[in-house]
């Protein structure tokens, strides 16, 4: 179980297949989140159409509402919210350390307070293990301090946690049933990345999350980041890149040799209004080219939101109808554009799949990048 | 074109198929209402899986917002909203007289207030079937004025309208692919409900609507006022209550000659967090059987909504993730609850059908209405 297997190499571009009890994973992948046990407004048998082979569920969130006890009294995660698929959990981590008043971290572990009704909790390693084991997802993730980016002292101090967190983690799991990936975190600093990697690498997970980025640093940074772990992270293990992101962010984090993806991005845009179009925003550099449909120019436009796009709301339904829907809050405007937004980030982490396997992974990253360079790599 | 066939009857009840140009509509019928060129929170093609045949959508409404003429040069209302089954619009009426201190009746129409924007707009019989025309419904209906239903009077001075602005929407209509349905209306009074089939059937129309009932009269005053009519309706034109209703409403207007039903009820109690059982309420007479899936009771509960319901969300989802999904406000809960909701009205109706083929209409009535009396006709 848990074997990750490499099937080809593009560059630095990975092609791989990851075995999992509920399924095997094909890589590059883009995993929709379901926050609440639930990719918002898209059912499973959507999610199923749409081709997505994996979803992210929110220890913290899932921890407070319905609560983890619960959800393993009814079987399960998969049972619960009725994805047979594979699943993999966060640590609470991340959002935990969102909360920022509302929480005080100390060595051994997080106090919070809930965002639903201010009562206080507790989060440890050990507790956030004992979550995910109660949810029962196939991959569960370390609990970790997420720092500002650009923070050395907070980092320095952030990641000595971070690592002892990571020993409790490994020592607490005890589910023979689920993969628990590493997070390397560091900010922007090289030394602290190389760190962390090593100390990680060291005591052997399934896979390795990369966490702490897309929060601020520049696209530079980040992909700085990405190219110094590559050569450091174990070939043989998926790499799984938090949070991240857009179709561009996608390609080039593919680039520099990840596997896994995961972002709200695409059904939080679609329950604002907005399409994303696969290209590069034209007049604002690391944006995501997106249709606000809000916009009265799109009222009369018979066209479907991309040209050529084969999902579901683009072969049926006009950019002037999904205008109408946004503008008359109707539901079905945030379940038609979150299955287009799915449909193409999925297809973006396809495309490249079959783009890696066939040595031309090139031409997929010009595509979405809008760049004319000969390759990713500077060469 | 807009044949009725009147395959069997049993008792009062009737099996039909009317023809329009985008299919054949199986009688008894539950229409999903459409508002606003959607029906909430389900797409067309969980309606097609659903069994819908023909769906409602809101002269009203779709006039202020996208606006018929621009829903004309998009193609009209089946590709804008991507439904090419049989579609029914309304004339506007009931929602015109419903925006009570902001509208204004004469004798030639109705000037109302947008409740969108607070606009004036006017409304005649010539101009709600330009609207329906440019929409360009299957079925579209004449101009009404929708009164109390227990105000002699002002039924009275209502129905002169009604029936003067019948025959200017008989003239006005110019599309051979529509057809038109005449409104009979009257209130709770049986010598002004005669009244107005007799001179609408005088006039002829493709069908007939009954307005003005489940507007706050008792059933038994309901029941009464179809049971007059039926036999003052033509037997080969289809029968349409407006409004109405409950699984529980169904089965009693089928019993009393009715083929088409079209009500929000499903789709709005969706929405508030509630699914239907199909059973007549134990404590509340008159009201349908629902759960609230609010309540607390269900949070651990792992069986389906109704036992033995083969809809998608009876098949897949505990109470409990609905539970949890209406108490996260989830876009999915309102999906699911609307599929169930829905599919249960369907099914009443398909069930209908199939036992008024069969001789057996009696059985169904009786396992909707838990009525332990030989047959609805007190015979």
């Amino acid at each position: 179980m848990f074997e990750f297997e490499l099937q080809a190499t593009d560059g630095r571009a990975r092609a791989g297949t990851f075995h999992t009890p509920h399924g095997t994973v094909r890589t590059p992948v883009f995993m929709p989140v379901g926050t609440q046990a639930t990719v918002k407004a898209v059912s499973p048998r959507d999610l199923h159409d749409l081709g997505a082979s994996v979803v992210l569920a929110n220890t913290y969130h899932l921890y407070l509402r319905p609560g983890d006890e619960r959800i393993a009294r009814l079987g399960g995660l998969h049972a619960f919210m009725a994805w047979d698929g594979p699943i993999l959990t966060d640590s609470g981590g991340f959002q935990v350390f969102s909360l920022a008043a509302r929480r005080k971290v100390d060595d051994d572990g997080v106090t919070f307070r809930s965002h639903i009704d201010g009562s206080e909790h507790r989060f440890t390693p050990e507790k956030a293990i004992a979550i995910q084991e109660n949810l029962g997802a196939d991959i569960i993730v370390c609990f970790d301090e997420c720092a500002p980016p650009d923070d050395y002292a907070y980092n320095t101090a952030a990641l000595a946690r971070t690592h002892a967190w990571a020993e409790r983690c490994r020592a607490a799991k005890s589910r023979p049933d689920q993969a628990l990936f590493g997070i390397v975190q560091g900010g922007v600093f090289p030394d602290l990345r190389e760190q962390s990697a090593r100390f990680l690498t060291s005591l052997g997970f399934d896979g390795y999350a990369i966490g702490g980025l897309s929060v601020g640093e520049t696209k530079a940074e980040m992909h700085a980041v990405l190219e110094l772990l590559d050569p450091l992270l174990p070939p043989d293990r998926p790499r799984y890149l938090m949070g991240v992101g857009t179709p561009q962010d996608l390609v080039e984090g593919v680039a520099r040799g990840v596997d896994m993806f995961d972002c709200v991005l695409p059904t939080r845009m679609a329950r604002n209004g907005s399409a994303l179009t696969g290209r590069p925003a034209p007049d604002e550099p690391g944006r995501p080219g997106r249709l606000n449909l809000r916009n009265a120019r799109f009222a009369d436009d018979p066209g479907p939101l991309v040209e050529g796009c084969t999902c579901y709301t683009c072969t049926h339904f006009s950019r002037a109808y999904l205008h109408h829907l946004v503008k008359a809050n109707e539901i079905l405007g945030h379940h038609l554009l979150t299955l287009h937004n799915l449909h193409l980030m999925l297809t973006v982490a396809r495309e490249m799949r079959e783009a890696i396997l066939e040595g031309r992974f090139v031409e997929v990253w010009r595509r979405y990048t809008g760049s004319s360079s000969s390759s990713p790599w500077g060469d």
